[in-house]
């Protein structure tokens, strides 16, 4: 009898990492997480990693057989199955983690930054089924991107493509991560909100000790009617949405899709972006491109994204 | 005997159309041109294109085969084959002029716009061979581009992708021709130039009379030590490559052509673009992205263009 087949799905964060058994359906089986941060040599990470997914499969394995793991891991090179210089790991340089992963469990392991493998998890599971062309931004620390196009992802010549995060919107503007000023993600983030919120709110009030903010309070400021968190959602989506109809110049997507924490304040956040966008696109698009949440669970979208790297190749 | 193939290539411009017939190695057989003004009917049109193609191709007929035609034009949606609301062309609305040439000569009609052919005749014939990820950016009247991603041509879901010289570069800046504000082409193209020339000149000498002015005369003042001559370039060079710093965001090419008549001023253009961009980029692309100029022959890339749009299918 012919096994059925599950995918594994892995997503390393700086502080956990989640990870799952899937079908090609998307359907969830088995999950678990465990601490990245409490392995700073990337051998020994593996070594428990595979032993995590040994342990998820266990009871799976007369049945089912693990065909492929998807990987979802900041500073991702999909082409390279390495993980380079990523700030907020421990494992310093170029890690060469498919390879090692692939040689602990003896199967096919792909990589991807977590943007493009959410990207690729919208277009097998999530909302943008079917299509060929769209753009998953994807807002949380920092500000990600993947692109859709002729319903392939688009990695570019070295697998670098996809950084809408750091587009430079005002020129001389706010000092961002990278060391350069003025880029998107330096406005669009969880990070340049609450820089927002505080600017907003110290040419109003002086003195604001307002370090504990973060972008659900602001959410939920606005939602009561605070005029200074409105405001923050519509300065957040005016910077992001300017800057869309720009990037509809280039590849003219379908439907843009927002995804992550920040996206789950919803209309208070999509509406300005859609505002925004339209009003500065040149006339050819408008009214064409839609601007909508991602349709991935917010809980497991990123274990299923990092699946569907596999999923999409088979 | 199997007969041998070609294929006609055409480029419609809003003055002439020129039109020529190469084989799938790129040699031309012989060309000629018309004009296009001098039919304001598109049913005109199309009848003498297909006279001027039936007596082109009249000394082959005995040996070879014509296997399709590509054309380049303004506006051209290669979806639907139409040209969209030309503004330099005298046929208003859509017209399909793919379908309408097929009918008339019964072969294969692919249409595309003029800058989209040229990306595509570059990958084929020109310097981009074998190359997965290229912008081609193409200066004259306008600043229009071609995106080669994965391998293909980027189309977008419309068709409508490639817009690069309507990307807002300066916010309330000039008043670009699509009635907005601030578009690239409003700086980069032959009537940037001119403005960017003319706004620095009256800034230093009042009552210039300059309407007759240029770009290949600018380019000859800049070789011959005139300062203002040379700083139009600068800040054309500059206002492009800072732009195409965030383009490589995007979809991080392997190369950028430049490609059109201002591209003839050469390093004088081209130093200035590398330059700003360079100084511009984030630090994961820097040094990776080369910026030459077009390699397809200056009076034949258009027909060569329009051509490889069928040489690529085949």
């Amino acid at each position: 009898m012919n096994k059925m087949e599950l995918v594994a799905g892995i997503d390393i964060g700086g502080t956990k990492t989640a990870l799952g058994l899937i079908d090609k359906e998307g359907n969830i089986y088995t999950t678990t997480h465990f601490s990245t941060e409490d392995f700073p040599k990337v051998e020994d990470y593996v070594k428990e990693l595979g032993n995590q997914i040994e342990v998820l499969f266990e009871p799976f394995k007369q049945d089912y057989s693990l065909i492929g793991i998807g990987i979802g891991a900041p500073n991702g090179n999909f082409y390279h199955g390495t993980i380079e210089h990523a700030p907020n790991l421990a494992w310093k340089g170029i890690i060469p983690l498919a390879d090692m992963v692939s040689k602990r469990l003896n199967t096919k392991v792909l990589l991807t930054n977590d943007a493009k493998a959410a990207a690729i998890g919208e277009l097998i599971f999530g909302g943008a089924k079917g299509m060929k062309n769209f753009i998953e931004v994807t807002i949380g620390t920092g500000l990600g991107s993947g692109f859709i196009v002729n319903g392939q992802l688009m990695y570019g010549h070295y697998g670098l493509a996809g950084e809408l995060g750091h587009v430079i919107v005002i020129r001389d503007g706010r000092l961002c991560t990278c060391g350069r000023k003025g880029c998107l993600e330096a406005y669009v983030s969880k990070r340049g909100m609450i820089q927002t919120y505080q600017e907003l709110f110290n040419s109003a009030v002086l003195d604001l000790q307002s370090s504990t903010i973060n972008p659900a309070m602001i959410a939920d400021l606005a939602n009561n009617g605070d005029q200074i968190a409105f405001q923050t959602f519509d300065e957040t989506g005016k910077i992001l949405g300017q800057t869309l109809a720009d990037i509809v110049c280039i590849t003219e997507p379908e439907v843009i899709f927002i995804f992550g924490g920040i996206a789950l304040a919803g209309d208070l956040l999509l509406n300005p972006i859609r505002h925004y966008m339209e009003l500065n696109l040149h006339h050819i698009y408008k009214g064409k491109v839609r601007i909508i949440p991602s349709a991935l669970p917010d809980n497991t979208a990123a274990i299923l994204g990092a699946a569907a790297l596999i999923c999409n190749q088979i």
